[in-house]
């Protein structure tokens, strides 16, 4: 845009309007980031006049966006009423879908967890899964005394990557059927709210920046282990999703199997861990959890099963960390979340394999990293959201 | 910044100033961008006033930076000047240093390459090889008839990675020495120029955004494959350089070699091209070039070493594609260059090895995809040096 003289530019109507808005949307912001205020308070932090903050919050009072939260008695000087922003003026729906948990949480305008319910996914198909989701979520909200109507944006975690032009979700391996057309319109149509779809491992990424080990991070890399394999990159405080959404997608770097390349989700998968505890001589119905328990309980097939996923996590790692120069690496998901075990062996065989060694973490928020990562990514839309649909008198 | 009535601010005495500079800027921006112009194009165009239009061009005609470049006659109406930047406002330095070779390139603010040398890298030290840079980026300047205070800026490509704190290249294996404090220290000393130091690949990658195949993409790679193996990411528009500057270092990925596991730059390089030539058979003083010569000339020892070269490049491909999500991965540097021969046999074995293909391109500035990448990263700098140190009146 030219820059031109301020006096060659019209008042426009909407700017008096526009100005008023724009103050709110400070004062919000800044209740928001630092907790409750007087109004003396704001307007020294903002630089706003003392009638400017008044009445701008006056206004966010009467729409229901602010409220009184009680008073500071100062030394010297009047009482003055605290404000803070109403985390009821909104609420929002994180769902994680997994293959073996499907998790749901209903959160406030400050991303309390209100109502929350976890099931598991025994879907035998997508539309059963896709039912499930929605009556899942339906009860949360139901059950949370919250009015439907106040539940403003929704986002929903899931393996694989949603195309936006196919309307279906690809490359999720482990939930047959899951790749149909339409399933989350679906679930959008029937729930009635604005549903966002993302990769689980970038939403786990999201909830660790979030509220986890990530914070701060300049970038870092959310390794997520389950039943697949994935990977969350966050870049100063935003997502790296890549050229089409498949950043992370580590589960497809080529792994030089036995007898044919394999991919590297095959070698480092919770499904992995129970073959190679198999081939170490474990047997039984096993889940990768009972070799972690056994490999604590001085199992040895167990402790060489382990030793071998550690290995295998430390050659994802520096591959992450050859490409991608990552400060922080977390690892997460049902395997990663026996970190206790894994942590040391990855270590070590990161010493071996790389110059390049960023710091490994274990996640903090381990099986909730997904579902809290849904949560705050809807937080930012349903605040945008909440402001820009209050009435504003004209 | 909190908003305020324009009443409340008072009118700064610098704003008159500051306001004809962005008026300046733009107008110079304008005429980079799409040629030259004449007041009353530049006027339509901008919206700024004709009479602001013709003292602002007056100002940077009588500081250097815009000259006439002829007129234009249109239908009707009158005659009219159109002016243009003026490419010797200033000019930049660019410098690529190999293992094989130094290249040294002075250009124009128009990008225009004015002098340019190329010589063989025979230092025997790193101090040699200091020395070497300097003389011959003195030469090109010598040669080119501008005056040495007109070359505003330089930038440098090497292998490795640059580290301010410890004012050393860190990982550039292949330049004995090359790690040693205060080297380019002594560089810009000598030559009197603020000099960036960037790595090689990484400036390729730009140098192939800016004037080569990468224009447009959204997140591409550049894989530079010679002596050494790097990688430079370009995404939207800006580089991607990872937490310490470190990313795209792929030649640290861990490649399972067959008693140990190796580098993937011992498996990809062009010294790994010439280590499975002798595997196959080939004897004598080979380098990758004569290998891929006789691949060319048909010995079969030379095709079978091009096609697991081809292999193992589709690998690296692959695990750029899995992390990283580029829609494009360009292929350059000595062995890149051969990629009328290795295109098809990459292609072939990443269709067995993911179900992520980026577009596979062969680099189209070649040899000099590090040497243009400087020039372009050393333009950005000058021209906003140029602008900012022209004399203001006020």
């Amino acid at each position: 845009m030219p820059a031109t003289d301020a006096t060659e530019r019209p008042e426009q109507p909407w700017n008096r309007r526009r100005l008023r808005s724009t103050n709110e949307r400070l004062l919000l912001d800044r209740l928001r980031a630092s907790g409750a205020a007087s109004r003396a308070q704001l307007a020294r932090e903002t630089g706003l006049s003392k009638p400017t903050v008044s009445s701008a919050l006056a206004a966010m009072e009467a729409a229901g966006l602010v409220r009184e939260v009680g008073t500071h008695a100062p030394e010297r000087g009047r009482t003055a009423v605290l404000y803070a922003p109403d985390p009821a003026a909104g609420h929002v729906l994180g769902v994680d879908i997994g293959r073996g948990w499907l998790r749901c949480a209903l959160a406030d305008l400050d991303g309390t967890v209100v109502a929350r319910s976890d099931v598991r996914n025994k879907a035998r198909s997508s539309g059963a899964l896709a039912e499930l989701v929605v009556a899942t979520a339906r009860q949360v909200v139901a059950g949370s005394g919250v009015d439907a109507d106040q539940v403003v944006h929704a986002v929903v975690g899931t393996p694989g990557v949603y195309d936006e032009q196919q309307r279906r979700v690809r490359y999720a391996m482990h939930l047959p059927g899951w790749g149909r057309t339409g399933l989350f319109d679906r679930m959008r149509a029937e729930l009635g709210v604005p549903l966002e779809i993302h990769n689980d491992a970038n939403l786990a990424a999201l909830g660790e920046y979030a509220y986890g080990v990530g914070a701060g991070s300049r970038l870092f890399a959310y390794i997520l282990i389950g039943t697949g394999l994935g990977m969350g990159v966050v870049s100063e405080g935003r997502l790296f999703t890549g050229a089409h959404g498949l950043a992370g997608e580590i589960g497809f770097l080529p792994w030089p199997g036995q007898h044919r390349p394999e991919r590297l989700e095959d070698a480092v998968s919770g499904l992995a861990v129970v073959e190679s505890a198999r081939r170490f001589g474990m047997s039984g119905r096993l889940t990768a959890k009972a070799v972690f328990d056994a490999a604590r309980g001085g199992s040895s097939a167990a402790v060489k099963a382990v030793r071998l996923e550690g290995e295998r996590i430390a050659h994802t790692v520096a591959a992450a960390a050859a490409v991608l120069d990552p400060d922080l690496v977390v690892l997460g998901g049902g395997v990663g979340h026996s970190v206790d075990l894994l942590l040391e062996p990855v270590r070590e065989h990161l010493r071996t394999l790389t110059p390049l060694r960023p710091e490994v973490a274990a996640s903090r928020l381990g099986a909730d990293a997904v579902l809290l990562g849904a949560v705050a990514t809807a937080l930012d839309t349903a605040r945008d959201v909440v402001f820009e649909r209050r009435s504003v008198p004209s």
